[in-house]
């Protein structure tokens, strides 16, 4: 335990600085002069304007693209919450160093470095340098009867996640995008959702990756009693501090994934959220300090409800919508050749001026 | 004239399968094999599904991708309703073959080759290997006073398309995007969309590149005194004959789509539709042979009114919504990525045994 080495999270918030207004007019102006109808290529210059004010230059150069995948364990599995057992977290990360999973595919296709972190799986790992380990504890605490992480523990996690983020600088990493695997963490999400927002636990928890009815409805008794336990002092509309929101009902990827996307901010590079969990992160990270939105893209909406009830909390418009459900930062590689994409018309293509084409009658 | 040589559209269609419903069984029941909640890849699913009962195959080929931009002038620019003025038809197609273009920028970086197709620009220009000759004639006829098209030019025009797609299997192209240029072409595809889905000219007439309020009012007029004009015998509610819209509404380069697209189903080659104009396109082959639908993807959802109307009337979902009003293609080929990545995930995924993940509780 070295927790004297360890910056807080107050720490973390105050070097973040709000993107750059003026090269977001820098931006704008210049894609008016592009060989296009005013504005007609709708959300991808609003991409590359946000793109533009984050990283403050108007190079071409290539980006250099990278998928952190968080992995954890949650003890509040053991309340029967997920259609899987939680085996399924350690096979999956065998499965992500075996290449074979969903984001190793994506990853691979487009051309993202994929980093694999263990932060809390409930298993024991052999050495490989494929796998980040980072493992703060084997599982987070059961949330129903206590807080899912220690004071110690939360700061652990938070700074596995910043610490990547100061290592991606190093590693002059241009794009970012965030994801996880961990077998009960969509009942983290939808708590923390609930919690943040003031929204009935009803409307934020979803089938997760495929309960029926009735093991929905059980799940959202869990949440309800979860939120009961940790938050009851805070029933008449006062916000809890979002900081102890993630401590008592997050998880330990979650929080790993907030000090990851406040760092990020820090060291000024663009990171994409994927679904629901992920975005959970984002949301905790946003109410710490909320000029983390600038640096934030939201890589598609998914098909858990709560996840646009966090969107709509942060502020952000999804690239992609096309009803997944997967995790594992897939939602928000797939939004990286849409984020190329606007970055490369942005450089490339002819002005009105240079191509000899007539601009529009007034 | 070679009138006797071109197929009639009727022999067009009659070659059109139906896609395989057992290659579609085969898709879904391999993908409920993969390492992933089930469902949960959502519309990539369904893509993989419908790519797979288009090719009848389970080859892991890289895609072989392509788009073909129909550019055309449009008589009825003479009646004032765009932002720009028809020159510009001809100084865009020069700015495709100078690699200038939105379109360029995107083929380039998703790899497909792009191949410019004059039907009908209303200008002369020099052999250039990079574009295809196939002009019918210098922009379409003024459809307020006459049909955008006699007989002969609408067989013409498409068979162009019909050609280039039996082309497109001879060079073994798997993925086609079909785009188009041709200021004033938003309103022969808002005319197309009013007569095909008796809709009222208001719904379905868009501010194209760029109208203002005033300009889009007598941009509807125009429609509505066209639609008066062509179909008035038709006013109530019987659908003409689909043919016959294109001809006298339509115009050059939506005609040679309508042969393409036709013809990429004949050949059995999936092809994305971009935005509104080329799906007035598919929206005719589809009235005129509704087995095109299996062949047919939509590549996003344009700002255009018409465009969701037209999506509707064919029975398609669009990849992706961001938003755009280009043209040329763009949204075809911002989706070819996303295609892209279903397929690879059906192919490389690991399954749940090869992988040894547990499967999810009953």
């Amino acid at each position: 335990m070295k927790t004297s080495s360890w910056p807080t999270v107050s720490e973390m918030a105050s070097g973040i600085k709000t993107t750059s207004e003026e090269w977001l007019a820098v931006a704008r102006k210049r894609l008016d002069t592009l060989t296009k109808p005013l504005g007609s290529l709708g959300m991808l210059e609003d991409i590359t304007a946000q793109m533009v004010s984050i990283h403050r230059q108007r190079s071409n150069e290539p980006l250099h693209k990278a998928v952190y995948v968080f992995a954890a364990d949650h003890g509040i599995t053991s309340e029967g919450v997920s259609a899987y057992p939680s085996e399924v977290t350690h096979q999956m990360v065998l499965n992500f160093l075996a290449e074979g999973a969903a984001i190793n595919v994506l990853a691979k296709l487009h051309k993202a470095e994929m980093k694999v972190i263990d932060v809390g799986v409930d298993a024991d790992f052999e050495p490989n340098p494929s796998l980040l380990h980072r493992k703060v504890r084997k599982s987070s605490r059961n949330m129903l009867r206590e807080a899912a992480m220690s004071e110690e523990e939360l700061s652990e996690a938070l700074n596995v996640g910043f610490e990547l983020a100061a290592q991606a600088k190093k590693d002059n990493e241009t794009l970012l995008a965030v994801g996880e695997m961990g077998i009960g963490n969509t009942t983290a999400a939808s708590a923390i959702t609930a919690a943040l927002t003031h929204t009935s636990p009803t409307l934020v928890t979803g089938k997760g990756t495929g309960l029926n009815a009735e093991a929905l409805a059980h799940k959202q008794r869990i949440i309800r009693a979860v939120l009961q336990t940790h938050f009851e002092a805070h029933a008449h509309n006062v916000t809890p501090d979002a900081l102890e929101v993630l401590r008592r009902v997050g998880g330990l990827e979650i929080a790993a994934m907030t000090g990851f996307i406040l760092g990020a901010a820090r060291y000024e590079i663009p990171v994409i959220a994927d679904g629901f969990i992920s975005t959970a992160a984002a949301a905790i990270a946003f109410a710490i300090a909320p000029q983390v939105r600038g640096y934030l893209f939201a890589g598609h909406q998914s098909e858990e409800p709560g996840h646009r009830i966090l969107l709509d909390y942060i502020g952000l418009k999804p690239i992609l919508s096309l009803n997944m459900r997967l995790g594992e930062g897939t939602g928000a590689v797939l939004a990286m050749p849409i984020i190329e994409s606007a970055m490369r018309l942005y450089h490339e293509m002819a002005t009105f001026a240079s191509a000899g084409v007539s601009e529009a009658n007034e």
